[in-house]
Formats: structure tokens, C-alpha cells, sequence
């Protein structure tokens, strides 16, 4: 890496240029913006994510560099190598969620695009390819991480045709109502040994950047989930009639164990340990009955697969406990599981060592989000970089990113890219 | 009352028939019965409550007593008396909750009307009227307490106008529709110095009686209840990047105040005193993201007022604390508030004495839920007698009390008519 590093050295003092990200940003940001909530709806496979698409295929255009497409809907920008070694990848995704700020996602793929226009403006033709690729529906109208999965080759006929969305919108027929043939999705795969590296740069979306003041995040590991549902059930009763000690009250059973996770972290957990309980369903749900049975949501995370087994257990001992307690039987399946997913060290010691010739303030942390890529990550060397997000705040129109900090983020991903690209040359 | 109890003496041979309640009892359940799942439907209003309105009407001609109604279609069977002093009531309600057994209301009108008859066919003349009265929509399909509250007048025009069933159904239009002019509702009442005492009997719905094996209970106080909404205002968040020390996680808020509950009321409350919480709603209720905000209901009782207030304040304190602590808001309304009433001491003794001259197992106890003769009470002498649920169960299709306990409950209900009405004569 050194050695590569020092035949680039001549090519190190290129910088990206903030005034056409920021230009480019603010253009995307204008599709899909509902203008009374200035929220931004480019949801997968609606009108306005194509609207997207289209108008970063004109932009790769633009900057001279090669566009194309895949069955999957993901978007490509190729800047072509003097040789057909694997390639190295710069990915994230343009859709989004409802009422969405404009970072999340765009802001790799206009960084991704400024580095690779930097690149083919100052004439370098790199040893391998160097390929700009936005995913399809990483957001989850369909569930999620749809574009990696083709690329990674995860991706199954039985979400084609089975997924939907929250209105009952299939998958299938959204893509066909946008001209896709959805089984040429599964298409899109490409191989592990054609993929020598891949990056992404992505706002933080929790508040420790922000906190601390840094300017860059370099991510040594996506966490693992486990995301489950609970049932506990009791017996309903009249809330007036029913002595306390001749309850069995689903809700209590809850109370109780949503004031043991703490406890649980603390024992069972680590630094990185997160467990929510977002969502909740009494029944019957009347202010005047004592519930019957509750049905909840655990969603916990940690970048170990041994600790989320520990904390596994210790979720399920504690709600054995507390179901003989109170007299509840309890019940749960786990709804979704994403094994954590370590950066390729190689990548994380570049991206530090050149944040630190940058003289950037960085920091090694963790992904707490599911991102493309954990997908990617499980078959090729992946890394990540963060940039702070203010307040922490994400998926909401408040979303933001400071001008400085996205500079400093983009001159890192160009940095990574001119060590990585090997024996660059000018054409 | 010792020389009314001496002077009717001659009469106290006289018991109820169980034949006859059970018949009347499995002709009503009949009326409104669904074949699926074997509940019944006599919602107020409907046909099927007006098919057993019809029903009761004709029982009360058969049994050779004088069949009225009013404007609130409270339905009545009057045993004439030999004076114009202040009527003795005995009422309940026929009407039901959706998928109702065959006992909560229906029993006390029905071994009501079985104590007028047995009367009747003794051919006894009370000197004061005795009448049987069964109110309308005690179970709230339009709020409830509806025939009882006109009978008191606390009803208020404002009720007969905005009263909507949870289908958006108006009251007045369920009114107009089954042929009744909803302002005459306002014509049902009756003045409290025409009401020498009211009695109710009433099956439990609460596990007390069954458990400790009883035949009778005598309710010295129904209680009072406060129906809180409360709102606890976060912050959303993504559950994967918020460490847990930055979440001000509004569910959390929740568990940790319901985790105080038992502590308040063995602090602040008496032997009575419940608190349940029925409902909640979690914003934005995603899996995935630390709750925002969270709204929950509060319901809680007790006999006592003063212990009402105590626990009011210890709610808010509690409240107050964990938001200060967690970062969050709190904001609560009083959705509901009913006073407690207690029950009419010298009607309690009567029954109690009359318990104890039959020989039955009773028990001094407390109604925890609202009846109809929460009403009355406000403005008259009232008493409740209540036999045992099974297993406490209660607006259910399980719903159930032994054949034997209702015959203890009717012939206490007839011995305390016998003793109340005043120098009995025969004609």
C-alpha cells in the first residue's frame, strides 16, 4: 500500500471541489420535494427515485465518464482502468425514505461522482476501473438493501415476487410500471473477484461526530441485529373489579422488562450494545381493561455475534422470569438478523493514515445503521466513511451536514481512491 | 326499620322461584345471541335491544304488574301501593356490551321482576309503590349510564346531541330511528324526594366472591375512578446510531412510571385503590426507531375521594421525575372523573341483617366498577346486593354465576323489599 501510495504521491495534491457537490446536493434535492413539509419523497421505484436516476445518468454524462445501468436499477458511473483487474467500487444509494432530508445516501453518490469527475478532469486513467454505483431501494419500500443484494448476488426470486410495500404495492408491479423486467434483477450479480474494493461515504446519522466535533468517521465495523417480536400473554379483566395480586397483566410483564434492558446491557452487553423496544400493541387496548396480552418489538445491535448471542439469552431468561412472576406466557420470533460485518482492515488503516495526512479530526467507530455495505462487506473488502450529522438527526428534513465536513469527507474517499487505484497514469 | 321488619313478618316466609329466573333468563339471552361465537348483541338501540325491551314489556303484563316507559326508554314494572309516598326502585339494564354473557345487567331485572311477581301473586299491596326499572344503555355504546342519568337528571342536551357510537353513529339518530324523540329524554327524571330507596343487585365481575366462596355481597361504596390520557414527549431517533445514553426513548418514560405504580399505591393508596394502564400508543411506532412520543391512559380508583387526590398528586410527581430525568415532556388530561358513592348505610345494615337471618355466607365489599345505581345514589338512598362471578369473568360469553347464588341473591333482594315497604297489607 505504501508503495502504491508513494508511485500516486505526484497525484496527491488533488482536491474535490465543495461548490459542485454543493450544487449538485441542492439539484437532487429539488426532486422529489414535497413543498409542505420540504420533505424529500424519492421512495423506490416511485416517479420521482426514476426522476433521480435520470438525472444522475445525465450528470455521469457530463462529467465525461461512462453510464449505465443494471437489472437491478442500479446506476453506474465508470471512469475505465488501463486493465480489466477488479474493480474498485464507490456506492450508496439515491432513494429514500417519506419526508427524507437530502444527505442520506445522495451524498455519497455526489461525492462519489465529484471524486471520479476529479479523476477523469486531471486526465488519470487508473490501472483498474474505478466504478460509481447507486443501489436500488436501499431505504426498504420493499425492503431494503434491494440494489446490494442483486450486486452481491444475496438477492432471491422470492422477494421479487413477494415483496411489498406498506400500501400493498407489489415489488413485481412496481418495477414493471417502470419499464423493469424484475427478474432481470437477478442478473445484476457480479462476482466477488471483480471486486477489488469498495467505499462508501455516509452522513453518521447518530450524534457522536457531532458531539465530539470530528470531522470524519472511519468505520471499522457494521453492527449486527437481531429484530424480534414478543408476545406475552395474560388475561384481561375488568380494571375496576380486579384486585392488583389477581392480575395477570401483559402490559405489566412489558414495564417489567423494558426496565431490566438496562440492567441487561449493562451484564450482558458492550460499548456498542443498543437494545429499543419501538413498538407496542395492547390488547384489548381499552383504558378500563387490564391487558390481556401485548405484543412488542426488540430490536437490539452490537458489532459482535458472540454478545448478541449472550444478549440473546439474557433477553429470553428475563422474560421467562418475569412471565412466571406474573402469571403470562410468552412467545417470540425473531423477524430479522444481520450478522455484523468488520471492515476490511487493509481499507480502514489506509482511510486513517490518510486522514491523518490530511490533518482531518477522525475517529474509528461503528455503524449502528444497516448500510449497502454490510451487503457488499460480506464478499469483498468494504470500508466506510462517516461525516457528522447534526444533532444526529436522520431520516427527517432537519438532516444535515456541515459544508466543511462534507469537504473534508470527499478529500478523504479522493485520498483512498488515488492510494488505491494503483500505478495511476495520465492519458 | 326493626318495627317494619316485625310488622311484615307475616310475610317473610315468602322466597323467589329459580324456575322461573332461569326460564326468563335463557328466554333473554335468546334475544340478540350470535350462533358464531355464542356472545350476545344488545347494544343500545338496536334492534336487538329493543326486541328485548318488547321482550320485558310483555313478562311485566304477564305477571299481572303495570308496564311503563319513558322518554329515555327506560323500561318499568310497577306494583302499585296503597300511598303516594316515595317509591322503592329496584333497576338495572338489559342492554349489553358487544359479545356480552347472559348476566351483567340482565340478572338484577330479571330477579327484580321476579320478586315484584312473587308479590304480586301473594297479593300483597305495598303502601309505597315498588317499581322495577331497567335503564338504557348502562354499557356505553353511546357513553354509557344513559337511562339512569336522564331517571337523576344529570342528563344534559349536550350528550342527546354529540353522543356518537364508536361507528360514528349520533344518539339522536339511533334514537329518532327506533322511534323516539331524543329531547324527551330529558322528561325522564325524577325527582329525588320520589325515591325512598333504590336497590340493584348485580353479578360482581370480579373474582372475590367466587374465591372466597360466598353467596352474597353487600356493597358498601361504588367506586371512584379518575381516566387519565398521558402524553410523554421525546425524541425519535434511529435505534442502531443513538447510544443509549443519548435517547430521551419516551417509552422507556412509560415503563419506568408504570414501573412505579405499585409502589404509589402501596405508598398512597388504600386496600382498594387500582391503577391500570390499558392503552398506549408509541409515535412513530417503528421497530426500528426509539419512540418519539408515547400517549398511554391512566385509570385509577378508589372509595375514597381524598385518596383519589393523593394519588392524582403522586402520578404527577412520579411523572414530573422520570421526564426531568429522561429528557422528556409530560402532559395529562382528565378524560374522565367519577366521584365515589357510597352505598346508603341503613340499607347496607338492612341487607346485611337479612343476609345474616337467611343464613347466607356474605361479605361486606366494594364495587370497583360504575353501575346505575352510582346514580341514583348521588341523589337517593341506594344499595347494591352482587352474587359471585365464576372465575371472575365478566362481558364475555363465559360469564357466569351458579343457579344457586342467584337464588340466594333474589331471595335477599325480595326479604329486603319485604322489610322496606312499609306496613304491607294484603288485598
Amino acid at each position: 500500500m505504501s508503495d502504491d501510495a508513494d508511485s500516486n504521491a505526484s497525484f496527491l495534491h488533488l482536491t474535490t471541489d465543495i461548490g459542485r457537490i454543493k450544487a449538485d446536493i441542492l439539484a437532487l434535492a429539488d426532486i422529489g420535494r414535497n413543498d409542505r413539509d420540504r420533505g424529500i419523497y424519492r421512495m423506490a421505484f416511485t416517479d420521482e427515485d426514476m426522476a433521480g436516476k435520470r438525472w444522475l445518468l445525465s450528470r455521469i454524462d457530463e462529467a465525461d465518464l461512462i453510464s449505465s445501468s443494471d437489472g437491478a436499477a442500479n446506476i453506474s458511473g465508470i471512469l475505465k482502468g488501463r486493465t480489466d483487474r477488479p474493480r474498485i467500487y464507490v456506492g450508496s444509494h439515491i432513494d429514500t425514505v417519506p419526508c427524507a432530508g437530502m444527505l442520506d445516501g445522495t451524498l455519497g453518490i455526489i461525492v462519489g461522482l465529484e471524486c471520479l469527475r476529479v479523476l477523469r478532469q486531471a486526465g488519470i486513467v487508473p490501472e483498474c476501473t474505478i466504478e460509481l454505483i447507486a443501489f436500488s431501494d436501499e431505504e426498504g419500500r420493499f425492503g431494503g438493501t434491494f440494489g446490494s443484494e442483486a450486486f452481491t448476488g444475496s438477492l432471491i426470486p422470492d422477494k421479487l415476487l413477494n415483496a411489498r410495500d406498506l400500501s400493498g404495492v407489489r415489488l413485481e408491479d412496481a418495477m414493471l410500471g417502470q419499464g423493469f423486467d424484475p427478474m432481470k434483477a437477478l442478473e445484476a450479480r457480479r462476482s466477488p473477484d471483480e471486486i477489488a474494493a469498495y467505499f462508501e461515504l455516509h452522513i453518521e446519522q447518530g450524534p457522536i461526530l457531532d458531539q465530539q466535533q470530528l470531522q470524519v468517521g472511519i468505520v471499522e465495523s457494521i453492527t449486527g441485529l437481531q429484530s424480534w417480536s414478543v408476545r406475552l400473554d395474560g388475561e384481561a379483566n375488568h380494571a375496576g373489579t380486579t384486585p392488583m395480586d389477581y392480575r395477570k397483566d401483559a402490559f405489566m410483564g412489558l414495564a417489567d422488562f423494558a426496565h431490566e434492558l438496562p440492567r441487561i446491557l449493562d451484564e450482558n452487553g458492550g460499548e456498542y450494545s443498543r437494545a429499543t423496544i419501538g413498538k407496542a400493541e395492547i390488547l384489548p387496548g381499552a383504558p378500563n381493561s387490564v391487558p390481556g396480552a401485548v405484543e412488542f418489538s426488540l430490536d437490539f445491535r452490537d458489532p459482535s455475534s458472540d454478545t448478541l448471542g449472550e444478549l440473546s439469552l439474557a433477553f429470553q431468561r428475563a422474560l421467562a422470569a418475569i412471565s412466571r412472576r406474573r402469571g403470562l406466557k410468552f412467545d417470540f420470533n425473531i423477524q430479522g438478523e444481520i450478522q455484523p460485518v468488520p471492515s476490511a482492515p487493509e481499507l480502514v488503516d489506509l482511510l486513517q493514515a490518510e486522514a491523518d495526512r490530511l490533518g482531518l479530526r477522525s475517529r474509528r467507530m461503528l455503524s449502528g445503521a444497516a448500510h449497502d455495505a454490510q451487503l457488499v462487506g460480506q464478499i469483498a473488502p468494504a470500508a466506510m466513511i462517516f461525516v457528522p450529522s447534526k444533532g444526529g438527526m436522520s431520516h427527517s428534513p432537519a438532516e444535515w451536514t456541515a459544508w466543511e465536513d462534507i469537504h473534508a469527507g470527499a478529500n478523504l474517499l479522493l485520498a483512498a481512491l488515488l492510494c488505491r487505484s494503483t500505478r495511476l497514469s495520465q492519458d
